[in-house]
């Protein structure tokens, strides 16, 4: 068993996933300036025919993103804003740089919004606007329904999570107290011919959801934001002024959010430029060149981390014992984002005690196993994730350390720091969700 | 979506797995009789070799395995035993048949070992003795080591399990205390001809691990147990004698259990004649015969029920949205056994606890899933699971049933129930343990 060769590859094989999701060559893949035509997939813009072109970048990886397209279009970028939660190490030469808050939206979250707001205001029918989202993009651009607060709003998203929401139903409530949110950038935006470029962070790629769908139209309605309340019996939990609300936009007094079929779409494009999907397709290509039979099973794997870890190492040792469902030397590849369900007061993220869990289940296998998130920070810690193979769990024994123990007190960091098989990345200024890597050799 | 026709799917497919997995016609298949000429995979007998033909069968599905054998060499049959738990609806011939007492071993399992020692006493190098051995032998066959009881063996797994010990720990103590595991009914049989056929209902078809391995070499030492029994700090915990036993076992003064190389290989056969694996591959092939493009995922998935159920739903969502990593339609097979953290009050195998979890999961998509046991029972229920699709959650919420609720409360029997959407087999007689079929159409 040769693991240090093997353990190389998959670290290859996840730099190339994140290199797949790298915002600028994202951005830079899908945009091409020819003379004044601006192609993106199969549509092209005459940029001459466009007063203002305007650039709206909001998310974690939108100072890349915006730089990338400055790159691209330079002094045709008429005006534009830039919003992330960190100052990026360049400055823009078109674009305004806003600091705002993530994940919790503060006042410069709402200061940032008010700008775009501002911004869209003076866009016509012959301007051009472009949105270049990423996640986090729902904290750092923050603006209620008028008459409503961000405290009422964060008190009823709280309120929603504590009564068991699904996903669906808390984003038809958000959406319904929000200038911004379900098509609300959108609404301000038209009648310019808008163009929505998007690094995906959420499991499934829903553009509705990826910083809540600013740019998309909605398909929920008042009525079923109410709905959602009354379901959850909340009608006298939430703020009264939210209730009021939602009621008379049930009756039609306030303007519903953006619906498909209200707009032209000639005049709307929305592209995934970056997804964990995409990344998953590089790292299969990578995993090929290395001479792997590759396999992606899901980029929207979830569940708790340690469960999860379970089914892969299943699927591993399948491949090692029968070949199925895909022949050795193998590398079995997927992404999306599990979720750890603390009980013990150790160190770790979602990907190291996966991990941790992983090694656990292939004792004695030749399998090599790399779970990293793309951002390059795993839960709290200063690690991407952690590599591990048949021989981890021996190897800690003998420096008297209990993959259990550690995993039983969710302290997954310290125990790939004691054996050296932390990966550090430091952040990407990218996130496509995690990655996993496990390659099944011979025996 | 035509959810009735590939539902009807799903229930065939899971039926031809159920089928490849049936005790008789596993034997069957793998036993061929021609003139005096026994076949068994690349292996011939000659019977008129053997002074006598023996046939041991015990486990679950011993009967029908004994009736298969018996209907394959008839008089040639010298003698023999049938140890199960409970009485087949039909007679033998030859054997004779024991009941015995599962899963907790008693008296009669002490019997029943005690039965089957004393005809292997008689046995020389020029008989043949069958075993046929299937799921639950361990406890239907006992037999401590001299000097230790069924308590003192009983006292130690409780004591091993309580401390956390793994299958590997616990084996290793256990084999180390009986006469039956571990070999010991192989090196009671030797020097005669073995064959064994196996029915596997364990993860991995690990031989050893079957029924305890009571034909196969013991790769644990008495000095592996003991060191189990140190590493755990159970030394003043468990019955004394068990202790001295081991001590004694360490010193030499007690012979090892039969390893590897101290018999002629030539003398013995072990062949799975069914498995999990093999009922998956039997699934395949219908799948492909109803035009879905098939994967089998493992046999040896395992993990909490509702966990696995996401990461399985997880696969067939982006099968559904991306082709990946097969074709629509396609069906998605996998087998193995999850276990469910009882926390509520309500009533639920672990298959059906999956079901339920899996429909939270594919909530309006064109997908179905099949979560069966093979043996016909679910946990403590009478069904073998049950069957979901991407519209059962709402037909629920239609007769005022919430699958939030019911899975919170370990409910999901009842959820099933009252849809009408539990598989009911009634006890197979069989068991490679739980089957999943899922199947993703196009939309």
């Amino acid at each position: 068993m040769d693991f240090k060769t093997t353990r190389e590859h998959a670290i290859e094989i996840f730099k190339e996933a994140l290199e797949a999701a790298n915002p600028q060559r994202c951005v830079l893949e899908h945009v091409l300036l020819e003379g004044d035509t601006l192609r993106i997939e199969n549509r092209e813009y005459n940029l001459r025919r466009y007063r203002s072109v305007f650039v709206i970048a909001f998310g974690k990886a939108a100072p890349s993103m915006a730089r990338a397209i400055e790159e691209v279009l330079g002094e045709r970028i008429t005006d534009g804003i830039v919003i992330s939660n960190s100052y990026p190490p360049f400055s823009f030469s078109r674009l305004r740089f806003l600091l705002s808050s993530h994940p919790i939206p503060d006042e410069r979250s709402l200061l940032a919004a008010k700008e775009v707001l501002k911004l869209l205001q003076v866009t016509r029918e012959d301007d051009l606007v472009i949105f270049l989202i990423s996640g986090g993009g729902s904290a750092l651009l923050a603006m209620p329904s008028p008459g409503l607060s961000l405290e009422d709003k964060r008190k009823v998203t709280e309120m929603l999570l504590v009564s068991g929401v699904d996903t669906h139903g808390l984003n038809a409530v958000r959406k319904h107290i929000s200038q911004i949110k379900g098509g609300g950038l959108l609404k301000h935006a038209l009648p310019a011919q808008v163009i929505t470029l998007v690094l995906s962070d959420v499991v499934g790629d829903k553009l509705d959801v990826i910083a809540s769908g600013p740019t998309v139209p909605d398909s929920t309605t008042f009525e079923d934001a109410w709905r959602v309340i009354e379901a959850l019996r909340l009608e006298h939990k939430i703020p009264p002024q939210v209730v009021v609300h939602l009621e008379e936009g049930r009756r039609g007094n306030i303007p519903e959010t953006l619906k498909e079929g209200e707009f032209d779409p000639e005049k709307v494009q929305t592209v995934i430029v970056g997804s964990n999907f995409k990344s998953l397709i590089a790292a299969e290509k990578k995993a090929s060149e290395f001479g792997y039979n590759p396999i992606v099973l899901s980029s929207q794997i979830h569940g708790e981390a340690r469960e999860v870890a379970k089914v892969v190492a299943a699927i591993a040792m399948d491949v090692e014992r029968l070949d199925i469902p895909i022949k050795k030397p193998a590398c079995i590849i997927f992404g999306g984002e599990t979720t750890v369900t603390v009980t013990g007061s150790g160190r770790g993220g979602r990907n190291t005690e996966m991990a941790l869990a992983f090694s656990m289940e292939i004792m004695n296998r030749n399998i090599v196993g790399l779970f990293c998130g793309t951002d390059g920070i795993d839960g709290p810690t200063d690690a991407a994730g952690a590599i591990c193979d048949g021989k981890t769990r021996i190897r800690a024994r003998q420096i008297n350390l209990s993959a259990r123990e550690h995993l039983s007190r969710n302290d997954s960091y310290t125990f790939f720091e004691r054996l050296g098989d932390l990966i550090k990345t430091g952040p990407t200024g990218t996130n496509v969700m995690d990655i996993g890597v496990v390659i099944v050799n011979h025996t």
